[in-house]
């Protein structure tokens, strides 16, 4: 995504009510911030969270984490959850390489949506379905592991069917071509964007 | 595939030298028929044979058996290895439903090109790679288990992905657009005629 420069990002994200401002105080603990004991899913790299927003509109006993790096994004998702008020959303800003020191056994699914492919093989460990990352998430989540992946690159995704099922993951549902199958879709902005195009949509869901 | 009746064709595969006529004769036996210990490597619907009489000339220290089910097919593949004299291909005309009465602990590769996807639910157990099949496969392969399939048919390639993994089979390669990429490639008459349409080829390649 390109980023540009918002003014005052970083004061909205610092003051927002729906942004946890010190998650590591909530390792383990992450329901008393719901008040509920709803699953959690969390989305790794939620962008302007169209995705997030949505699946908490429309699945209010599921409490939502959407995980970002960049404040200019941020604020994008804090607007629109500051006009629709969500309980059931929270946000973290923050750099998924250090996720296994924020949460612990407490994840029900992982979102992975049109995430960073990093094409070179020397960044092979910064992908998200990497061995590198499955490992921080092994001891994030509560019982079953559930990873839902939706990618338009190719190539991440031949990745990821590899590297998931090396992980011993088990395919559960696959599609290269989520838009011609008949799948209950969220779409997040990126991938409006792309589809339009004409372009297949890959899409995994994998649980161990 | 659409079939012709061909004049003559019973006939012609009766007679021909490259068609195994009685193949349970040499169950655990099919390399006295090349005489050579070389590795053997089979095609499940080999059709016309452009893809096994290509990777035979290219590869004569392998020996290649395609299995055909008609008659009307196979004898375009007996025109083609009468005019090359390939002695490292042999023909097979029978049902693979059978395969496991005729192969033991011999073959090193199994190759499905195109097979047909039996998209209803209920013929599940004809589709080549679905568990009915994987199971009489193990008792063909001399060691290592091999499997290389191609297919333009998504769902059947879906299917199979999660089939040979929840087998256990291990994902050594995968592509979701094999003309797009580098890998070496002979292509089928099938393939040949449908990738000039644009349309994605898929190949997937497992071991265990």
């Amino acid at each position: 995504m390109r980023l540009k420069h918002i003014k005052g990002a970083e004061e909205t994200v610092k003051s927002c009510k729906y942004v946890v401002q010190e998650p590591k105080n909530y390792k383990g603990q992450f329901h008393t911030l719901f008040k509920n004991n709803n699953p959690i899913h969390i989305e790794i790299g939620m962008g302007k969270g169209n995705f997030i927003i949505q699946m908490a509109l429309k699945y209010p006993h599921i409490n939502f984490i959407g995980i970002e790096k960049y404040d200019s994004v941020l604020v994008k998702a804090i607007t629109k959850l500051e006009a629709l008020q969500l309980e059931n959303v929270r946000l973290l800003r923050m750099d998924a390489t250090y996720i296994e020191t924020i949460f612990e056994k407490e994840i029900d699914v992982i979102y992975l949506n049109f995430s960073d492919p990093w094409p070179k093989g020397r960044h092979e460990k910064r992908r998200l379905t990497s061995p590198n990352f499955l490992q921080k998430y092994d001891s994030i989540f509560k019982e079953k592991k559930n990873i839902i992946l939706k990618t338009d690159n190719r190539h991440l995704f031949e990745y990821s069917i590899i590297s998931l099922t090396e992980y011993d993951y088990h395919i559960e549902e696959i599609s290269l071509d989520l838009h011609s199958d008949t799948i209950e879709n969220i779409e997040t902005e990126y991938e409006i964007k792309f589809t339009s195009l004409g372009y297949p949509i890959y899409r995994i869901k994998v649980s161990k």
